[in-house]
Order: structure tokens, then C-alpha cells, then sequence
């Protein structure tokens, strides 16, 4: 087999087989394979794309091209979250802990933040002692302990992904579905769960900028993950605002714990219940999704859930005590941004809002960036709201970085107009 | 300016300009830009074209990475041919003393042959003592001496279009119009003649298999030639079979040699005296093609054309003696292939005739390969002609290798029918 002759095929429109996939994913990670050929097929991919099959061979050898989790000593359905990827986003520390109190198995490995978006781990580590590493044995036997364990990405996790990645990074061949879709599938399948639900983010704030780019990506992961023996499903949610009203490490960490407490806002609450019920069913724990949800709605007021974060925390080395009263883990300094007009929000760009908070030091820009957990940015208000002139739309917590930038952006983000309105959170499911 | 971000250009459709392009050759050139990043550019590229601008401004960036000839010293207007490449295409051998017999400016630069076609360096080298390198300084003398000079490509030419060219033939990006196009243009530019017409070969043995794609390439050539403030010409040619009937170094060497003592293949004699007048015209030595072709014609017969052969041979430290024998230069070792029926030629697949001659030893199949100049094919029939069971085909000059190989694609390449057919050589003429 010729690299060459699979570029050309590729490049020609035609579709490659399984052999030829893993033939170029195993030379590859190998270094048999020069980068230079590999852009030449990353752009032949992007311009005549990848049919289900060709994305599922990619997807499971680049799943083979490192270490899988074997996951089968935990009795019972192991399940599985992944979100592409937004601003506020804290659903993976309300579900999990809620969907363990409900007696599902919850093996988590989650990553960091990169541009805009946040990742679970950094703000778990604005829990003082939360250890993100754990051995997969240890790993293992915290989720058969207390049904729940969340960490960082541990071994030699699709390889052949990474390699990849930080080639698109370079090429201009980021932005393509197949490859996005087999990308996060690779590291989905090596993660050992039996259902996994993904969150598909659609909207300004989001990768996926329209409806029909979030369902063409949805349904190609489902595919995936369908013709490699796993249930899948799919939820395409708006990020058109922020989720929630706390954006930033601690931040969310507080927002997910008034959460966890029956406090939580309505749309991180909505989104939570939709992809709850969906994993409440695949693991048989539910029958029917108005079952799932008024499970989970008892368990987010009797305390239940917050216990089982409690006992996350606790296993993984956390001070429990200071999420007793989580606002000793923001930065003392505080800028309050007031509205310069009278009217209702109409827009709030999720994305420039994301930018705003990585200005004051919550995200990276680069993977090498320092963050700073006790930054970020709460929302007064959302889209929908009625708003006075010099009444506070948002409070930075802030260190001494990019307070006015931040401010400029979450001006320029925000748009007041005189008539009110609303967006539909819960776009479409896919299965 | 980020690499990244031309890719990207390039990748949706827009259209580069000068300084993107000239950043990207320089920078590419001296080693800032990575080999991974141009194949993507080559590979979207290949996607989305180049408009005629984009093609010229790579042809002059590609020409400025290197050396140019500056033939300024020389007197009278300097005169260049090249063709794309065909199977049996020894124009050059013949044109260049042609053209120099009759008062212009001969300073040609030629290439080796690769794969089933051939290059006049190879050809000039089955000539004993025939020396391909000159210093710049010597080159330009016997131009100004003997009114031409053939030599191989000399100095550092285009390294821009050697880079590309090395990463475009592994990277499934050498089919590429405007790629093939600003190729060729930055080389020829390069070589410092004021006139240049170009042989567009079209048909089975050459890289345009379609006249719709030999026109795209050549009014590309033409154009970009022309903004380069160069004539340009381009005449389009069939290679739905060999030209002429010799294939193999020193066979074509033969048989330019009988062609310059006015005994030429009439095929051979079309495509010289075409392009021949163009050039004279270009060179105001003739003012119609009429004019041009007469005195081309009285030059065959007179010898005088011939004659220069000679002085050029002899100025290079050739053996001119043996060219009064030159079947001497051929190998003893005959194999004849005899007709297997009745009928009249109707197809004979130049790609494969030139395979068929590789095999023999005649061309390399890579850059390294070895060659024999005294192998090839004499065809004794052409497209037309009349065949009989058991007549010659054609005749091997071989050595101990591929003779069998040789001798199926021959056969296989030739089609004998039962009606007669005759084919158009000079297709288009484009300025």
C-alpha cells in the first residue's frame, strides 16, 4: 500500500476502505508516514469529505492507535457525557454527580479548557486538593465505590488523534465534520462507556455556527459510535448566551453546586434533565423520560446529588468544607458592569463573552497559557431580560488583567433592543 | 503574514496576491515554512485553481527564488522552445541547428526524460564527447560564436519550483493546471530568451490527455508569459502517437539527423516547420508563415541546416565523424516485431510506446535509474499506414532487458483495423 495512491483516491472523490484507513493511521502514528503527505490527505478529506464508513474506520483506528479504558470490572451500564464544547458550560459537574446518586456508573475522563471554551478539569482544580489524576486502577475503583469518578485524560489516550489534531491546527483542516466527528468518537471509544450522549453545541458560541453543520456533525458521531457497537445519542443545544450565569473555574464550580442544590438556572437545569433522562434510560435506570426527569428533579432537592458531588470531591482529596461556602474561592476584586440603556436583551454572543472571560484570565489562548481559577464573569441577566440604564448587566471577579478589554467585548457582545424575546434551548435529538 | 492564514485563503476560494504569494515562496525557499503547510496549500490549490494572476505572480516568484540566465550580451532577438513532454519528440534536436542556420538566437537550456518521455540531454549525450555543461560565460559565447548553444539546466534555477515539484510529485498535486503552468513558465522565464513558443502535446502519450485541458494549460502559459512581458506562442499537438517513427536516444538522434538532410518524417517535419515559424516571425528573420516555412524548407535541403548541427556537436566536443554513421550508435542487438494480421493502423497508444521503450532501457522509471543510449524502437508504420500479416511492425535496438515487457505493450499498444484513418497533428494555435 502507497500513501500516495490513498491521497489520489481521496483527492479523486473516491471512497477508502478499512485497510487503507488503518494502513495510514498505523504507519503514521508510527512515523512512517511524512506530515506532508498527511496535510495533502487532511485537505483532499476537507474538500471531498467522508462517507459514515470511511469516519467510523478513522474514528476506531484512531481508537487503536493507543490505549483503551477496559472498563468491564464495573458492574452495570457505564455511561458517558461529551459536550463540543461552549461558554458556561459546568453540565458534566451537575450530571455526574447526579446521575451516580441515581445509581448510574460514572467513569468520567474529561480535558482543559482551550480558547473560549472551559474544560471540567480546570474547574474542578479550583477545588483546593482535587487531584485530576488518578491510576486507572484507583480510577476504577472509585467509580465502583461511590458510582463516580472525573479525571483528567490519563495514558497514551488515540495518539494517532493528537498527532492529527496538532496538524489541522496548522493546516487549515480543523474545521471539517468527518474529522471533527472521528476526532472526538477516537477519544470517546477508548473511554470505555457502554452509552454516551453527546452534547452538540450550536450557535454563535459554538463550533458548529449553524443548525444544519450541529446535525450533519450529530448524526455522523451517532453513526460512529452506533456502527462501532455503542449507544449514542445526540443533543443539539443552542449557545447562542452563555450557559448558565457564571462563567470562569470557581465560578461554575458555585453555579453547579446551587445547581446540584434544586437552585440551579432554568437553562443549565433544562440542559442537565435532557441529557440525564437520555442516560437514564440507556442504563435502564428510567423507562420513560418523565420518569428520568422527575428522578432527577427529586434527587437536585433532597440533596442527594450534592451529596454524591460531596463524596466526588471527598474521594478525589477535595476540601469539602470550603463548598460550603464556595464564594471564599472567587477573587476578592470585583467590577460591576453597568448597562448603558433601557430595553430588553435580544443578544448576548456567547463566543466575544468567552473571549471576555479568557481576557481576565480564566482561559487559555494557547495550551501553554496560565489560568487563573478565581476570574470570571457572572451574568445579571440573559437573553429575555429587562434591563435599566446603570443597572448591573455582569460582575467580573478579576485580577489585575484585561479588565477593560473584558469589558469592551461583554458591551459589544450584549444587545439591548426595546422588544423582548426568547431562543429554544433544545434544538433537535438525535438518535 | 501566517502561512495558516494563505492556506485558508486559498482553501475558500479567494484569490492570493503578489505579496502572499512571493512571502509564501521565500519563505518556503530559504526553509520558514514547513513542507506539511505547502502540501495543504498544493492540495486546496489542486481544489480551487488559480486565476491567471495568482499563476504569474507564482511563475516570476518561482523564477526570482533562483539564478537567471542574462542573455543580454547576446545580439539579435534570443529565441526558446519547450514542449510538454511527448513520446518521439525530438524537435529540439532539429529546430535549434534549423533556426540558428537561418539567423537566430539558439540558447537553450533542456532536461533528462523521465518516465515514457524523453529529454534532449539524454539524446545529445548518446553523441560521444557531446559535453551538456557549459559555464554561463561559455554558453553565451558559442551562442554569440555559432548562433546556439544546447546545454542542460545550469546554476540554481527555480529551487522554488524544484522544492514544489519534488513535494507535488508524493503528494498526489502534480495534475494541477495553473501548478504544471507557473512550472514551466518560471523556468523558461528564467532562461533569459526574448521569444518562446510552446508545444502543448495533447493526446494518450501526454500529461493533457483532453484538448479542452492542453488549451486551459496553454492560454495559462501564454498569459502568464505575456505578463511577464515575454512572446509567448503556444501550438497545440497530437501525441496520439509517437513523432516520427525513431524512439530512444540515439535513434532520435538518427533521426533528427536524417530530418536536417531534408529526409524527415513528415509528422516530425509538420510540428518543426510549426513551431519554427512562429519563432522566425517572433525574431523578424521572416515576416509570414509562408516566408518562414520556405526558408525552412531550402535549410533541410541544402544542408545548411544540418551543417550547424555539425558546428554545435563539434563546439560541445562531440564526435562529428561518427554522425556521418550514426547507425553506429545503435546497439547490434535487433529483435524485429512482426504484425499479427491483416488491416490498416488505426490506433497506436504513444503512453504505451513510450512505456515499451523504458522497458527497454531507454528511459528511467525515477530520477536515478540508469539508461542505455543506444536502445529503442524504429516504428516502420505509423497511424494510416498499411499492415500485413507477418510484415515489421517495428524494430528493437536492445540490450538483455525487458525485451519481452516491451514487446507485449507494443502489441497491445497498436490497433489494427479494417478502414483507413488519418490524424490531425497541429490542433490549435494559442497567442
Amino acid at each position: 500500500m502507497h500513501m500516495i495512491d490513498i491521497i489520489t483516491k481521496k483527492r479523486d472523490g473516491f471512497e477508502l476502505t478499512k485497510e487503507e484507513i488503518d494502513y495510514l493511521i498505523k504507519s503514521y502514528t508510527k512515523g512512517d508516514i511524512p506530515d506532508y503527505q498527511i496535510s495533502a490527505f487532511l485537505m483532499a478529506t476537507y474538500f471531498n469529505q467522508m462517507t459514515e464508513q470511511e469516519a467510523t474506520h478513522l474514528a476506531l483506528a484512531m481508537r487503536d492507535s493507543g490505549d483503551s479504558i477496559d472498563l468491564s470490572e464495573i458492574k452495570g451500564i457505564k455511561v458517558d457525557k461529551h459536550s463540543t464544547g461552549g461558554v458556561g458550560d459546568k453540565v458534566t459537574l451537575v450530571l455526574g454527580p447526579l446521575l451516580a446518586a441515581l445509581g448510574a456508573k460514572v467513569a468520567k475522563m474529561s480535558g482543559r479548557g482551550l480558547g473560549h471554551t472551559g474544560g471540567t478539569i480546570d474547574k474542578l482544580e479550583s477545588i483546593p486538593g482535587y487531584k485530576v489524576e488518578l491510576s486507572v486502577k484507583d480510577f476504577i475503583k472509585q467509580v465502583q465505590d461511590i458510582g463516580i469518578a472525573v479525571v483528567g485524560q490519563s495514558g497514551d489516550v488515540a495518539p494517532a488523534d493528537k498527532k492529527f489534531y496538532a496538524l489541522r491546527d496548522v493546516t487549515a483542516t480543523v474545521d471539517c465534520i468527518p474529522l471533527i466527528a472521528s476526532s472526538i468518537m477516537s477519544k470517546k471509544l477508548a473511554s470505555g462507556a457502554d452509552a454516551i450522549c453527546l452534547d452538540v453545541k450550536v450557535g454563535h458560541g459554538a463550533f458548529m455556527k449553524t443548525e444544519e453543520e450541529a446535525v450533519k456533525l450529530a448524526k455522523l458521531m451517532v453513526s460512529i459510535g452506533k456502527l462501532a457497537g455503542k449507544k449514542v445519542t445526540a443533543i443539539l443545544t443552542g449557545m447562542d448566551e452563555p450557559l448558565g450565569h457564571k462563567i470562569g473555574n470557581a465560578l461554575e464550580v458555585y453555579e453547579a453546586i446551587e445547581t446540584l442544590q434544586g437552585n440551579g438556572p432554568d437553562d443549565l437545569v433544562e440542559v442537565t434533565l435532557a441529557i440525564g433522562s437520555q442516560l437514564l434510560m440507556d442504563a435502564n435506570i428510567a423507562s420513560s423520560n418523565q420518569e428520568a426527569v422527575d428522578m432527577m428533579n427529586k434527587a437536585l432537592h433532597d440533596m442527594s446529588a450534592y451529596n454524591k458531588f460531596l463524596e466526588l470531591v471527598k474521594a478525589q482529596g477535595g476540601d469539602v468544607n470550603v463548598l460550603k461556602h464556595p464564594e471564599l474561592l472567587l477573587s476578592d476584586k470585583k467590577v460591576e458592569i453597568l448597562s448603558l440603556k433601557d430595553g430588553y436583551i435580544t443578544e448576548m454572543n456567547a463566543l466575544d463573552i468567552g473571549k471576555a472571560a479568557m481576557r481576565l484570565g480564566a482561559g487559555r489562548e494557547t495550551k501553554e497559557d496560565e489560568i487563573f481559577l478565581d476570574v470570571g464573569i457572572d451574568l445579571h441577566k440573559k437573553i429575555g431580560d429587562q434591563v435599566k440604564k446603570g443597572e448591573v448587566l455582569a460582575t467580573f471577579y478579576v485580577r489585575d488583567k484585561g479588565v477593560e478589554e473584558a469589558k469592551n467585548l461583554l458591551l459589544e457582545a450584549i444587545t439591548i433592543g426595546e422588544h423582548q424575546k426568547s431562543i429554544k434551548l433544545i434544538k433537535r435529538k438525535i438518535s
